[in-house]
């Protein structure tokens, strides 16, 4: 099997984001190595050791993807026995021609504790584990946004990915079989907070199958049950006018980008 | 202030995470907008509208970073009146050279529910919050990993990035006044999986800035007793021979890809 190395003098995240996207692409298997924070020659040098001798065993010439800020550690690399793609650099001088002024780059740029808005992710972190499944009802006010929906759909990942990612406090709260009747009122304390509320649903099957894996033949698990509470919550949400999105065929990340698409939430992150 | 536009027929979290990359070796400040889920020709075409409308009002040129697997759509935003810039395509042609077979691309495979290791992240995400802050003990046999400090020194938010990102199971145990004697001992149930813990620890006058914002004045977050604590559990580490990391000036990305170089653990997720 091909090797993709990805290489950096930070956390590498970039080059394994990118390079994943690429090899995505392309109906193959690699064996994946990260090698985080090569900040010297004398570490680059170990590492095109590694390289080297990887590369001995096999068949195919690794890959090598790596963003490298510093340019003794970065020519060493791109001296390796892999075939070397170097990420940042194709677009590098288009842009400084596009913007008039060199590049100037710094180390440890992105995903570094220096970066602005790092505390406000940590912040929209510790707001969202406070205020997970109900646990806090009184500090809605300070929410970016307050997930709705029954147990099981989607709340507290998503709630934690809009946290880390894009530093927005996600509070969530789930609709109970307490709080159904034949027709599910708005509870109180979420009224006054009613344009922050964003509803998820989910397949009833989808549902059923997710909460069998916690609790198997119960009533709370039970086909009837699941397919009972979402259609009180679904009813809820078009009676009260509360966005809402089926979480059952996306991710949280596509959750979390539908969400901002709509509501039009302001990110703290970028 | 000029704009950067991320786009894509997906998440657009590729084309968002290498754009800011590029963007932050320039000292320039933009105006950032994403617009994810472009799926169709006549959403593309309200995109390069939108775009086009945007730089009227402007001296300088959008830039449009975007990754768009659809063949249509991506020709439509490739003529917006931005510089554009098509992130994945200038490395296919010699990625295909190089592997000797045609890129296929598939719409949404990144970032998406479809991802094989997206289940495995999503378990992990539960077990990080099941087994957080100490709150459970008998299921440390599952853990991947069990990151062990004092309050607030950063354990809470790595066992979730690890989780999200990585897919690894991380528990974590926090060293209260309780478990401080003059010389702390490992507690038993700890002992038994001392193969797995991390430990983590932070600058005496960072803990008590932390603390202090939590609980102003309280012994909790003097400084003393954030010294002694922090004496204490590092003795522990050194005495037990536990691998530990200061935390002190490094983001949650940057500890969680030293804790993978330094121990070898194996990501689920890639």
């Amino acid at each position: 099997m091909r090797t993709a190395y990805y290489i950096s003098d930070g956390t590498a995240i970039t080059a394994e984001i990118f390079g994943h996207a690429l090899l995505t692409l392309f109906e193959v298997k690699f064996n994946h190595v990260t090698i985080p924070f090569v900040e010297t020659v004398e570490q680059a040098e170990q590492v095109n050791k590694k390289i080297s001798e990887s590369f001995q065993d096999k068949d195919h010439r690794p890959l090598v993807f790596y963003t490298i800020v510093n340019p003794e550690v970065r020519k060493v690399i791109s001296q390796s026995v892999g075939i070397n793609y170097n990420f940042l650099d194709q677009f590098v001088a288009p842009l400084e021609k596009v913007l008039g002024i060199p590049a100037k780059p710094e180390k440890h740029r992105t995903h570094s504790i220096h970066e602005k808005t790092y505390d406000i992710r940590i912040d929209a972190v510790n707001y969202a584990l406070a205020n997970d499944d109900g646990s806090n009802l009184k500090d809605y006010h300070e929410a970016d946004i307050i997930l709705v929906g029954v147990s099981r759909s989607g709340k507290t990942p998503t709630s934690l990915y809009l946290a880390l990612q894009y530093g927005i406090k996600a509070a969530n709260y789930p609709f109970t079989e307490d709080d159904m009747g034949d027709i599910l009122r708005l509870p109180a304390v979420l009224k006054q907070f009613k344009n922050k509320l964003f509803g998820l649903t989910i397949q009833a099957e989808r549902l059923h199958q997710i909460r069998s894996e916690r609790r198997a033949n119960s009533h709370y698990a039970s086909l009837r049950q699941c397919r009972m509470e979402l259609r009180v919550v679904e009813n809820l949400y078009r009676k009260e006018r509360i966005p809402f999105l089926n979480s059952t065929h996306f991710s949280i990340e596509e959750i979390s980008a539908k969400i901002l698409a709509e509501t039009g939430l302001e990110r703290k992150n970028y």
